[in-house]
């Protein structure tokens, strides 16, 4: 079923600003997108569905692979065409075994055909698309350990039940959580690319507007959807063009000391904070069509990047975003060229 | 064997509302009825059996498909004509397990004939009607997120032993509980529509009738069925009407802001509160043949759409309904011109 | 193995008294016996077995239907005759197991014939008879639910290994339990229909009884067995002509009135403990010949079956008989209409 | 192999007596041996399978059926001859599972033959002999409880895998433990007829002898064996005459009223002590020649019937044997006409 | 691969005193060695395996039965020759399942061939040798218990699967344990014959000479092989002797005497410990070719044979062999007459 | 595909260096890598691999065997010409399972052929290479132990499913860990050869650096790789050269006492540091060119080969590697001489 319109999300930006950026390079990593219940997260990550542009895959390759020469070895399902697809928004249902996950044997071609062939699962049918768990921190620990490793490598490797199989699984891991119902593990939370905040609105105005979308979307879904349709194509339109953009983007050795320093300053564990702070500005200029990555857009990004990296502090949690604004400032000086 | 009539139900109001209001509006979510052992609540919802109406459904769809092209591709037992059925009203049995909740494999045909068939389960059966869970506070967690994730997004979606099914899954979850015995997670009672208090009744006179009815029913249930048929029947197609009238009834934007506001003020989290306040009270102007929503439909509906959404306070639980009386009170102004 | 003789057991005439009313009404539901370890629960338990009228059920049918047309759908074993058989005292072994309780899958049958088959646990060997589980507080809660679950519906659900299965199960459960190891939650107490103690003798003279009567039934039991069927045959007779009596006994309203203001004086929860009073009061009352149910009768089963549905005082267990027999003096004025 | 004689044991008087006692009577039910560890209980117990009497058997009957009408039905490996056979003293293999124990479903059988048929295990083997458990109480409670379960009931039901067999199992259960390791469960101490101390002993003379005799026994067992087989002989005929006589021994109401005053002054629960006393006291009779029960014969089993029985008291455990002895004086008047 | 020789190790006389002993008599049981990391343990249990003298076994016996009248009637592999073979020193791997070690049903066999045969496990291979158990004190009780159970009776049974098997199982257990990764109840440590402690030499020589033998070993395995080859050969040489005088050897009255008081004096529970240095003892005296036991063999032996069954006292663990030779002088004397 | 190259890694000198020796003699045994998330711990392990040089192995043998004759016999998948491999680095994926790790009874076969055959798992894979572990605190000890106990004996055993098989395993266990997740055991620490700790850099240089590499690489892999392929080539030269010179480097006895003395001062536990100290300062030594083991080159590794064998002093753990070094100026008197 056709859901929600993205760009019919009332507010939310933040959010909205995480998933275009990965949209336009998947290699910023994973987005966990933590808030109260009932704020739209699973509505919000359903809706990208029906944003994300199409890809070229094989004909029947279980892996979505852009070209014969990369379909597995192990495929035996796959045609000779390539053909145009969605891409893949995979969700991790409640319950969704680890076999299911990571792929098994199958057991069915076992036992009839005595055959040990493998049975790819969700990691591959979410490879060069998206990936959604929702409540991610209710999830064992090894689960989100084993997708973010495969996340990271972008490759599934299965060692059990006597196969040996490795195939592409590059994907963007989205998770959404509950701060109230139990956190992640430091470890995992840096891994994610980006983290980003969702909360209830609490002005009038804005709640009556998301009550007036959703009641009408529910009361009448085909014509809700033909009236959002022209802001979502052109949505579409603005992330085709940022992808084609994107290597076209200078990085200064400015810039890079810009991410080194403040990383320092913020003592945040490791060196996957800078590259993420690198990789995502660089995205929010190719939206924005800049030819280079300057401090506006570093400061656009850097608490959806940096966040969750900070070692916590005796003070309250909530500071996090604000103490990351705070140095911005002290470093680059206060707000005022702000572009947009 | 046919259960105890719901119109014969001695007092219980609240309750017997609630399940009226979902009968003619099921996407107002579930029904989640608390109260101390011996409070009839495993009576009522047998009774609520008996009353609904039937709905038309294509013979031997194990999904109650309402027409021939909404029959699942994987299903090969179904016929081709469209047939009356009862509303089906599906018990969780105690102890039933994961695969029949969701459906599985179908071991039987997989060892006889070698096919990896999915045999639906109580979900499946669930469809379009009513999914009845006794003692939920005593269910494990995982199983009352995937009921109530299924019962959101209408949808059953199965990925284990090789399967990866989904069809429809829409009903009204039902759920009783015993606020002695353990508690639910607030995330999981955000997600039921409607909860609503049952407690014995305290005045003899009361007590007396209860038993009374109790007493004849197992004596003569012909006799006690035969008697109550006539209020059985009004009462279904009070039922029927409101549904029809369902879609007329007039949304202004006063109603919005009055849901918004109610919620604000009460600080409920989310957005479910508003959402739900919206189709209660208007499938409670339906009932009442209203041509748009009052005040008056919502302060009669307030309680049970919001009690179990505030946030906690120091003060004592049994306060919630209350505190949001005396909220309608002091937004609206005292109650005056309630209607009935 | 014929059982020691029921009418040879010394003493303990609650606990008699419960059993005999349940075998002239099952419908008061379950009898929990309650004592220290060696005072006779099993003995007695195993006696009731010899005590019990025959019933007439269909040759072969694995839930004793009585009539051909009540035999389940399901079954392939019974034959056409209705014949004489003995009452049904199912003994539930420790560590049986779940499915051998409920009913499972034939794997014999889905083994070498390649069928779905049901097979009958013991909740259908128990229908139309005794269920017994020794130890019942050691048992886990979520097969003594289960056990009282079925007891209340009188119905076995089966919903496992694609099975989906249910059939008659209308038994008294009868649980014996050790209070010093460990208790029952309330939820269970409430839905055992009756509840005795038992303790053992404490005067020398009983306690000599008991021995010698214990002794001679190991020395030689064909001789001890014929002395005692004459006491055996008449309380056989005597329950066989309460039973036939029991539906012409009057109800007046008094003794419904009688009933809820025991019950709320008492502050007991729910409703159960009404309903209960009423059938056990009506069941004393036919086995002693009466035409309809007065105070004495009552006064007679209070304790047992209102006992264990008190709100636990803070002051000493043991009072709750005690309470009852002294609110029945304050409601009903002193004893001194005691009719037997 | 040859075990080490009953009658070479050093000492240990109360633990050999218990042995014979229930060689003679085996209704007395099971004895626990409670000791350090090396004080030789695991040898007494293997020495008990050389001394005692043979049985007469069909030949092949797994359960060691005395006569061919006792076969049970499902039994397909029985020959039609009654043969003697050494009295079963069977060993409870550290490890050994459930199913070995009651017996299972014949596995071979079911996936060679597709038949259903019934595996005897460890109680029927058993079955009118001995089961010696070691470290009994580091046995898991529930096969504790199992195996006193069938103990006192004599019988085996086994309700699991589809099978519902039952067969005869009447054994005296031997179990040994040391304090140390942990105690059992009072319900279970009650369910064991007879218990008794050991300990190591203290005197030198006494520890070279017990040193002399293992070690010569271990140089030469051949030798060993050959100078003990006529104390063997001897030991083995007293117990054989001491069967013959137990029925005609005599039971004055005196002798039921002692044990009956014995054990409502020790306050031991429940009605088995009494019983056990007298059966205890009327092996003793029976082994000493004695026509009638007379006070010196329970004087020297009493403390072995019901040390094991009492509440335990606030002062010092090892004073049970000793507040036993104390209450005889009492109760008989001091110690003056003993016999032996 | 050729182990490090057993001659070579440096210094841990002890450890080697204790192995030779047991090679002499098996019957004196198991050894526990317990140790720092790193002190050489596993190295030395190896090198024992290159000293053991062969045995003679019945060719492709799994028990290495000596006679072919000793092959148990379930093994079919077995020929008809006698041959030398090595003495077995069997490892119990890491992680080796339960049914490895006992032996378990064949299910090769049983599923091509449908017979149920029993497949030995390491319990008999170790027959008539050695089994070392690597950081005993990790391993679960219920597998050290049945380690020990064997070593003690001899004779390893298999009740389980359908199986019912013996077989003689006549083994020295060695163990090797870290006091500081927890501790052995004392139920097992009374059960291994003998204990030693080893620890890292402390003086520069000793450490540099190992480090030296070490390095020269792995750098050149054969050509250390063969330097150390003489003092093997002489090594199993005296052994052997042993094991021929040790049937010779004289225990007169007072070393029994001897044995008992040093048990009674140091309070020793049980009386393993008077067997096991007894049996150490002669050993010991047959080792050195006396023609009977002195007390200067006691003095030798006492240590490892009773350090592990003294009560702990509240005073120091490692107080243990120091009050065993404190009271050697106090009952022999002083130490003035040593032998060697 | 083509790793990130060892060469361009920035800094890390430490981690590098313990790489590189036991590339030069394997058995040094293997490394632990300690630090903070994002340090590049699996980068580096994974560059490894691109850097290893080639082996000679017999084709198609599952244990890489350098010769015909070292095939296992078990193995009938292995050809008969000898070719170049590369260095197995072998990465036990999360969630590997016990049976991939050891290898296993090779199902398919034993279902399809009814042969009992072994699939090599990970240990035989990395039999004469490295096999990488990730957050090897996280694993189960048990998992833990047989990999370190594997790594030591260079032997495989699997003793499960009745299979008996042993194979060569000799490779360097490469750990990576990070301290905030939980501690190994002392017991395991003991085990690895080497472990180093690595942390971010914390000057803005050397981070931009970091950066810089790591974006040019992802950027445009195949340019970044012909960059640094002249570096690889050197390094990997380096090794060669080492290797040979290995044999030919002279241990003087002042060298082992220079071992011996250090580890005494240090109170380390066991022998194992001695050794380990002796084969690093040698690996070094071959590395440098020189001729024989020199003061100098323990200084280098004493750190690495020392710091997780100190027991833990009261103070800061960091000040392991600090203590090593003041210990070394003690004895080997302050760094004047350093070589390079």
């Amino acid at each position: 079923m056709t859901p929600f319109p993205f760009t019919a999300i009332v507010g939310q930006d933040q959010m909205k600003q995480a998933m275009i950026l990965t949209a336009i390079d998947p290699s910023i990593g994973g987005v966990l997108v933590m808030g109260d219940r009932g704020t739209g997260k699973s509505t919000a990550v359903r809706a990208l569905a029906g944003l994300l542009p199409k890809i070229r895959a094989v004909e029947g390759c279980p892996v979505n692979s852009p070209r014969l020469r990369d379909v597995p070895e192990w495929v035996d399902t796959a045609g000779t065409r390539v053909v145009q697809r969605a891409t893949p928004v995979i969700d991790l249902p409640l319950g969704a075994a680890e076999d299911r996950v990571t792929g098994a044997l199958d057991i069915e071609r076992a036992l009839t055909k005595g055959e040990k062939a493998f049975q790819p699962g969700l990691l591959a049918q979410a490879n060069r698309g998206y990936l959604y768990v929702d409540e991610v921190n209710l999830l064992e620990d090894h689960i989100v350990d084993l997708l973010l490793d495969v996340a990271q490598s972008g490759e599934n490797v299965v060692e059990r039940e006597g196969l040996s199989i490795r195939h592409p699984a590059r994907f963007v891991l989205v998770g959404s959580g509950n701060p109230e119902e139990g956190e992640l593990r430091p470890q995992l939370l840096d891994r994610f690319g980006l983290m980003v905040d969702v909360a209830s609105p609490t002005d009038v105005e804005t709640r009556i507007e998301v009550i007036r979308r959703r009641d009408a979307f529910e009361a009448n879904r085909a014509a809700f959807l033909r009236r959002w349709k022209p802001f979502e194509d052109s949505q579409r339109r603005a992330i085709l063009d940022a992808r084609k953009h994107l290597a076209g983007v200078e990085t200064t050795d400015d810039t890079l000391r810009d991410c080194a320093e403040l990383c320092i300053a913020l003592g945040s564990d490791g060196l996957r904070g800078e590259l993420t702070l690198l990789k995502a500005a660089r995205a929010q200029a190719a939206y924005e069509g800049a030819t280079r990555i300057g401090r506006d857009h570093l400061r656009q990004i850097a608490a959806m990047a940096l966040q969750h990296r900070l070692r916590r502090d005796p003070m309250d949690d909530a500071g996090s975003a604000i103490r990351i604004h705070r140095l911005l400032d002290e470093v680059f000086g206060p707000l005022a060229d702000a572009a947009e």
